[in-house]
Formats: structure tokens, sequence, C-alpha cells
């Protein structure tokens, strides 16, 4: 899969990276979009490639989603994909009071969709919140629907909004930040996709670079709304470069 | 199913009344957006009930999007019902040049969405169009996503607008009169829904009543946007005010 967000592709295709960035002092925070599994076995996948990475250096939209949803006393009906369930572990479910939509690939049956507008339509102030906005994504065998397709699908459905946890969402950013305790002026995204890594750091106040590798493409540096501060072509020239500044 | 729109569902309630219209001399045709079954099927049934119509009194998306898709010399990939799918038996649907989407269903899995959606976002002109634009409709067992969401879907996946056939496009209704020979001036809509029915017909230069029956919900009356030329108590009534009309 190709889809996982920003600078853990271009991380994981040139390792040992990360420890550059590890060694120099740096504070680093890895941002995925990843909805198609939980945090923990994402990191397991990534430790067995050899990368050095912890669950706790990890955003990603479920977990951030679940802290909504506790904090505004939420019954998630989940539709998402069957691996992402355990990250809802903790929260009640029963007699639901909002959708959460994700990624869930095979699980997009016009069944399940169903069952999700039903309850959506059903509710007096519908609450609809999506794992991302993606479009689609790129695996080995063709392009795959994402989860912003069916997002949209339901918007339309019950003329609702829904709430998009994860990138390119600014309180997910924020929430990053947060957890680094790093102002957005002191901290540099790097990501290959240049409207959800790029243009969604830059909204938060944070300079970002695009990487030339993964979903890059040429045509993204005249993008009409989004201008990076500047292009690399991949993530081992990217660290030379911040840590090169760190040293002057 | 509650959701074959305007006329016929007010027809099917209170049978006979076409007798009324055929008598009195004017010219009558049925307007459906109808898309899961050809309408040889769809006559059929309605003759069962015992109901006066014929298959060329008929305007439904399919037939309209088949006369479409000869003009134009395109090649559909369809997401259609199954039992729908003998309406474009005559053309050619090899090597496709856009996608036709009706409402397919349980034909709307993931695999197949994802099929239609591949065929879009690899033509270098994407064409897609859509046999209606309904949010849902009513069956005994519950509510249902109709054909507009996942046209909504898709368009958001390929950055595409969907052309729609069917109600309320204004060029369904012109087919319909220049097939009853009849000026816009000279025809009413009868229907239940305030948008597709009603405020479709208008756009078109027609007038139209509303039936208090189906899908009509008392809040139409204050509909923002559109205002029916009057409002009728059933199917019965609109003919009988027209027929009096017709005598004066």
């Amino acid at each position: 899969r190709m889809r996982a967000g920003g600078a853990v592709t271009g991380v994981v295709a040139e390792l040992g990276q990360s420890r550059g960035i590890k060694a120099s002092g740096l504070k680093l925070r890895f941002c995925t979009n990843e909805t198609q599994a939980t945090r923990g076995k994402f990191v397991a996948k990534l430790q067995r490639l050899g990368f050095n990475i912890l669950v706790n250096e990890v955003s990603a939209p479920a977990p951030a989603a679940c802290h909504i949803l506790k904090e505004r006393n939420l019954r998630p009906h989940l539709l998402v994909h069957d691996d992402l369930v355990p990250e809802f572990d903790q929260l009640d479910k029963a007699n639901p009071n909002c959708v959460v939509i994700g990624d869930a690939a095979d699980n997009f049956s016009y069944k399940n969709l169903n069952e999700a507008f039903r309850v959506l339509i059903g509710l007096e102030n519908p609450i609809l919140i999506s794992l991302g906005r993606g479009r689609y994504y790129k695996e080995t065998d063709g392009l795959k629907l994402d989860v912003g397709v069916y997002m949209k699908a339901l918007e339309y459905a019950c003329d609702v909004q829904a709430e998009v946890v994860g990138k390119p969402a600014k309180m997910f950013f924020q929430s990053a930040l947060a957890e680094m305790d790093v102002e957005p002026q002191q901290a540099i995204m790097i990501g290959d996709d240049i409207v959800n890594d790029v243009g969604g750091a830059q909204q938060c106040g944070m300079r970002a670079l695009q990487v030339r590798t993964g979903k890059y493409r040429p045509c993204d540096e005249q993008h009409p709304e989004v201008k990076a501060d500047g292009y690399v072509n991949n993530l081992a020239e990217a660290v030379d470069i911040i840590v090169k500044q760190l040293h002057k």
C-alpha cells in the first residue's frame, strides 16, 4: 500500500534516516492517515522492516477520533476496516449517537453503508466523523477507493457535513505538535501529499517540504492552492538539509 | 417501493383515474425515475394491478440514456441493477468510454464501485451518466440509499460532474413533451416529489401540481426553492380539476 501518507512512506523507503533525525536531538513524530490497522499493528510491521519507531511516536486518525468521542460523550456506530475495530474497544457502542467512517475497503458493502446511513438519518443531530478525506490510493493490484468517497456519499444522503479527523485537519496537526511540546513555527512537516501533508501543515502554521517520492507528481509543483516551502528528491535529502541548518 | 416518482405512484394508488384523463382526450405520459427494472417489467407489473398503461407511454431514465449514448457513440460500463441490464442490450459495451450508474442496490459493492471508478479515472475525458440523483427511498423494510449517493461518490473520486438523466433534468421532460407533441405551456405535471417532479417540470416551462400522497411532506409547501402551481389531496382530485377546466 502506498497510501500511508507523509513522512512514513518516505522513511520506509530510505531506512535509517529517522535515526539521523533522532541522533540530532530533534523531536520526531510520524503522522499517518492509515485506518486499515491499529497503530500497534502498523508499528509492528515497520519494526519488522527494521524501522526504529514506537507506537507513541505515531499520530493516526483512529486514536484521535477516540479522544474526540470520549470528550463529547459520543457512542459510535463504526463503518471501518475489521482490523481497526480494536482501537475503539474502550468505547461504549450501544445505542449509537454518531457514525465513524474509515477506510473500510470490502466492508463498504451496500448493506453496511445503508446501515450507517440509517443510524445517521435517524439522529436528531446527525454527527458523521470521517477518518480522512482521501479519494483513492494505490495498491499492487491497482487503484482503490478511499474513505473520502464514502464520506461524500453519506454527506449527500443525509445533507450533513462530516468532521474530518486526520490530515489535512488542523486539529490533527495541532495535537501532534502538542504531544511533542513544539510550536508550529519550530516544526517542519515532510510529506509526499501536496494537499494533505504540505497544505494541512501550512494551514497550521508549520513549514512543509514535499518529497519527490511516493504519490508526488510533477504537476504538484504548480498546484493552484498549495505551494510547498521546498522540494527534496527524497527524505534523506530533507534530513541532510534540516540537520545542516541546525549546525549553522 | 415508494420511490417510483411522480404521477405513477399516485395513479397506482387511485386506479382508474388515468382512464378519466384518457377519456377526456388529453394526452398522458408517465414519467418515472425507476431504474431497478426494464420499462417492460415495470409496465407488466402495473398491468397486473389492472392499470391501463402501455410501454410507449412511459418515460424512464434507462431508455433516455440509451438514446444519448447512441447519439454520442458512447460505450457504457454499466453499474446498474441486474434487472435493468436488458435495456442496454443494443449497445456496444466493449472497451467502455463512459460509466452509466443506476440504482444498483446490492450491486453497489466495494468491488463494483471500484471497477466503475477505475474505468472512469482511466479515461482522458471521463463521462459519468447517472440515472437520477435521488438520495434515498423507502421500502417495506426501511430506507435505502439511492443512485445519487453513489453518483456523488464517483464525482468526488474522479473530480467530475455527472450528467443526470431522469427527473428533474430538463432534457428528460423535454423528451417526454416532444414524444407527446405538446408545448410546455400546454402541459401539466402531477407528482409527489417537490424537487424532482414539480421543480423539474417548472424549470422546463410546465405548470406542476403536487399531490399530498406518497413522499409528500407538509413542509414541502414551504420549500425554499420550489413553489408548486397548486396542491391536490390525491390524483383523483387533480384529474377532476383538469377535466373541469377543459370543459369550461
